[in-house]
């Protein structure tokens, strides 16, 4: 009896010690975490003033705190919990006790998962991914297009300056990319970017755990993703792990030297992503290309510090949680520490099985594309676990083939010579494949170039091996030329995105001819994509390039494509007898861009600068 | 005691029935074959009118005769023997019984090995290959220039007719191959091409046991190969295994319709090595790839014929042991059926250890080479079991390096991206490096055209990872521009080489001052090779070039070098600070080149164009 009046009388005296202190805490990331998760460990970012003065306890039949970790900076600590197996949603009290008996008391959410939430499927071969960007696509939203304490304006004549365009006006048009018959969007960064310029780009992220007002609202973000799946769309998440902007509130209170890399006095990468596993880089050009900034505003993140590795892997799968995300686009993969990116594509898989990673794999030849690849062999035992890379040596390719003579490594034969070395990829299905992006030349940089070129990238790009993503205004002829005019040049707005536009290439009535025959032709390729389940679980079988043409088939037991592309000027009648292994003992063919049917297979009259897609039967 | 004299009846009765037939047999190849070799078994072809008719027996203590082999033609007959463990050399009588009693006995050799044959070493990364076109290097027998029987003529005007040179001109100048620094020779094709035309090239087989007797004969070749030895130069020959010449006696007398691919009928093969590996081949191109023919007078042989490839396999081993070889450079290699060449680099090191072998890929990207190194993780399985693989795109990037402008992957950036494709070979030390050959243009097709960028090229070839390979005459600046005069052109011959010549390249005072300038520093590099451990088996570590300076260490524990390229066209001092992980705590260089010593590291100051190699302390 004695023990327990004692304990009575020390609760009463701490009791009357105890005042309520000021909220001393500015944040707490990640806001919110989830019940039933597969990995049971939880750790939070707390920030506020002197709070590793604290002492912190949690107690909660849900959770259990397993630890509090104090970093250089006196205003951070790291509280590791563990989520119980069947804990019950609802909100965790963790106190936070101050010297001098001040305490204070943080109410963490821990919220009831989406069902179905972990088997999500992600974005594969039977999509086609259409990359937009927020700014420049449409303004759904004018009170948002300048928000205070938010400096970078909007000047729509500044080609680097904010156009307005936001996650409300991208909604509006869920419409138009159904009926253009993409299937998932990949939209540039839509975090915030607090910069004092450059702020559309959204590179250049200063709060992870915030969608950029001018954009819209973590709300209206997650609204957007579930309007998109009722219309059949899925929604890819551009995600940036190698660097902040330089406006991250971090920035102004450092947690730890060692958050960033060559912090303060940076140095800028050298972009040779090939000194990761070249046998023979020096370890002054590893550490630069890991370790250099990408840029002087974009401070490089150290994923080797553990604090922000889990910060990071958290931010992510609260992401894909939060919003309802298919699918995630990693920007500059290959600059962030190596080890880490694997470690993060395995927990972003060991919480979702079936989710969709694509990694911004940006180098120029197939063997270093390759390399990033999971399960590939590498010598140095390296598995990035990411299981789809971008396929920049085809886009390469494909920017050059239809501009030059046919000859041995010329013309179409740089598209053959880059799927013949697919033999190195674990998986050459698992290529996100592309004509363009935000980052490259457009493909067609002038409108008024020939429609020959692009209908043949479009009709290869669709029917090839692989993931096409097309670059937003492709379908409209939207000029942009990099070269001349730098990135700002190829993100333009979308004409009739915004209510004062003069004209809208949202409707055929307000494409001009040329617009249409280019829209029209892509939509009908890609409406007939959906149901092609030879473009989407085929095999691909290629015949080497012969005076201009190339020649491929897709097929399973259910169907049997053929496409041919004439990159020739002249009309020309194509022999077939080379292609009997699939032409022999089928009667007709049906070409699904014109709808003709083709009764003679044997001889077929191809058009200049044309492509055909022909289902055999 | 009945049986016995049964026996002995039947004896006498089969000697009074057994006339001596005349040599029915016109050849038998091998021609004869060793005692104690690892694999027991040797199968003869035996080639005579009506040779199939014969009943074969072999009555020796050190032979079994385990079978014999007709086939198509009546013709032809192989035997399968078993040499056993202990067998002695000496003859080996087979007896061919005819009918009507007629017999014929023909006396098989086998011979004593030499001592240590088996473990013979081959060529390494110690060694440097001068390659050498036997009809263009010396005529050392005019006695042989014009054979009767061998239709194909002298006439030193035609590029593409016979020079003279042959085996002992390149005998008589052993000294001069010793003075230079290499240490190899590989010379192309010495074999029999008994052809109409083009003969001097080698490359049309029409007797694979027989050295063309324009060139010398086979005791003449071993006898060079065994002076080759005594001057501690390694011989490498040149084997051809995709094809033989229109000329050769199989096409007189066909062994069986497989023996060639599409026989008669030929189609040209389309040169497309990718399809043996690409996962996308049609059927069709990848058969015609393998069996097409590679030249209309030059039929495609058929490795998957199993006589054949028995044939083929004993031949290069045969010349092994006959010659006293030290490697094999093996012809148009990924042309040949690629399971039978795994299996033939796998019998060949099974007889020898740590012989060498280095087949002709001639692809032009780093990972279409690396597919058929030995052990390349490749996903089809394939292991060509072939240790060394011809480096092509480095000589591609090689020839335009030191041209252009340094850029991001130009100039010395070209270099530095081959190399950072190393992780993909299983063994990057076993590439066969080489600025030309007799099928490239020359390096420098011109001889009056400035000396820095071939100084460039060799400093850099006789340095970096690799086995080099120096084509004949780049040290004399022998000149031969393949675009302009085509193959010929590139393969003139050695002045000094001829009796007549009113000049010899030979020696110091028979070359000009340019010629004897690149003599001097190839012959200094090469000189200073043959005991610089850090080339022969230190690591590599490159760095990033910048500015037109490309620098590279190789080094182990006894040794440091540094290598400078530099490709600029001004003088510039070389700040180190970035190679600090080389440089720090060394006191004091010296340039090989110059023997010049350099005190201070930290600045270096570096000539126009120009190569540095130096030695650090």
């Amino acid at each position: 009896m004695r023990k327990k009046q004692l304990i009575l009388l020390l609760s009463s005296i701490a009791i009357a010690m105890t005042t309520l202190a000021q909220n001393p805490i500015e944040r707490v990331e990640p806001p919110f975490w989830w019940v039933g998760m597969n990995n049971p460990n939880l750790q939070l970012l707390i920030y506020g003033k002197d709070i590793s003065k604290a002492r912190v306890t949690v107690n909660n039949p849900n959770v259990e705190l397993l630890g509090v970790e104090k970093v250089e900076n006196q205003n951070y600590l790291f509280l590791n919990l563990a989520v119980k197996k069947d804990a019950k949603p609802g909100m965790v009290k963790i106190e936070f006790d101050f010297p001098k008996g001040k305490q204070f008391i943080y109410s963490y959410e821990l919220k009831p998962r989406q069902e179905g939430s972990a088997n999500r499927k992600g974005f594969d071969n039977t999509d086609v991914v259409y990359l937009v960007y927020p700014d420049r696509f449409s303004n759904g939203d004018p009170t948002n297009d300048e928000v205070d304490g938010y400096p970078d304006k909007l000047d729509r004549k500044d080609p680097y300056a904010r156009h307005g365009g936001d996650i409300k006006g991208i909604e509006n048009h869920l419409d138009y990319f159904k009926q253009l018959g993409v299937t998932a969007l990949w939209l540039n960064p839509v975090l915030e970017n607090n910069q004092p310029a450059w702020s559309y780009h959204g590179y250049a992220i200063t709060d992870f755990y915030k969608v950029d007002p001018r954009l819209g609202s973590n709300d209206s973000y997650r609204s957007f993703v579930a309007k998109a799946h009722e219309n059949g769309l899925k929604v890819i998440k551009d995600m940036v792990f190698n660097h902040c902007g330089s406006q991250h509130w971090w920035m102004k209170d450092v947690p730890m030297k060692s958050w960033f890399n060559l912090y303060p006095d940076y140095k800028r990468t050298n972009y040779r992503i090939p000194t990761t596993f070249d046998p023979h880089a020096s370890v002054a050009d590893s550490s630069i290309m890991a370790n250099g900034w990408f840029d002087g505003h974009m401070p490089d993140l150290n994923q080797r510090n553990p604090y922000l590795a889990n910060y990071l892997i958290q931010n992510s799968i609260w992401w894909i949680e939060f919003a309802g995300l298919d699918g995630i686009r990693m920007d500059t993969h290959p600059y962030c520490d190596k080890h880490f990116m694997s470690r993060w594509c395995d927990a972003v898989k060991n919480e979702y099985p079936n989710f969709s990673i694509v990694g911004e794999t940006w180098v120029n030849y197939p063997s270093w594309v390759a390399y990033w690849q999971k399960d590939a062999p590498n010598r140095d035992g390296y598995n990035s676990n990411l299981e789809i890379v971008m396929d920049f040596p085809l886009m390469i390719a494909l920017q050059k083939a239809f501009d030059e003579k046919d000859g041995w490594d010329t013309g179409l034969a740089r598209i053959y010579e880059i799927l013949a070395h697919d033999f190195l990829y674990p998986n050459p299905n698992k290529l996100f494949i592309f004509a363009d992006n935000h980052d490259i030349g457009r493909f067609q940089p002038d409108s008024s170039m020939a429609l020959g070129r692009l209908k043949l990238a479009m009709a290869f790009l669709l029917t090839t091996r692989g993931i096409p993503q097309i670059y937003y205004g492709t379908e409209i002829l939207l000029p942009g030329d990099k070269s001349k005019g730098g990135d700002g040049d190829i993100r333009r707005d979308f004409p009739g995105g915004w209510a004062n536009d003069n004209k809208s290439a949202f409707t055929s009535e307000g494409r001009t001819k040329r617009q249409n025959e280019i829209w029209n032709y892509m939509s009908t390729i890609l409406s007939w994509r959906k149901t092609a389940s030879a473009i989407h679980n085929g095999k691909l079988t290629h015949f080497i390039p012969e005076n201009g043409v190339y020649v491929y088939f897709r097929h399973n037991e259910e169907q049997v494509v053929m496409v041919i592309l004439h990159n020739g000027y002249q009309p020309k009648v194509l022999d077939t007898s080379r292609f009997a292994e699939f032409l022999s003992n089928k009667s007709y063919g049906t070409d699904i861009i014109t709808g003709k049917r083709l009764d003679d297979l044997s001889k077929i009259q191809l058009s200049p600068r044309s492509a055909m897609i022909i289902e055999i039967k």
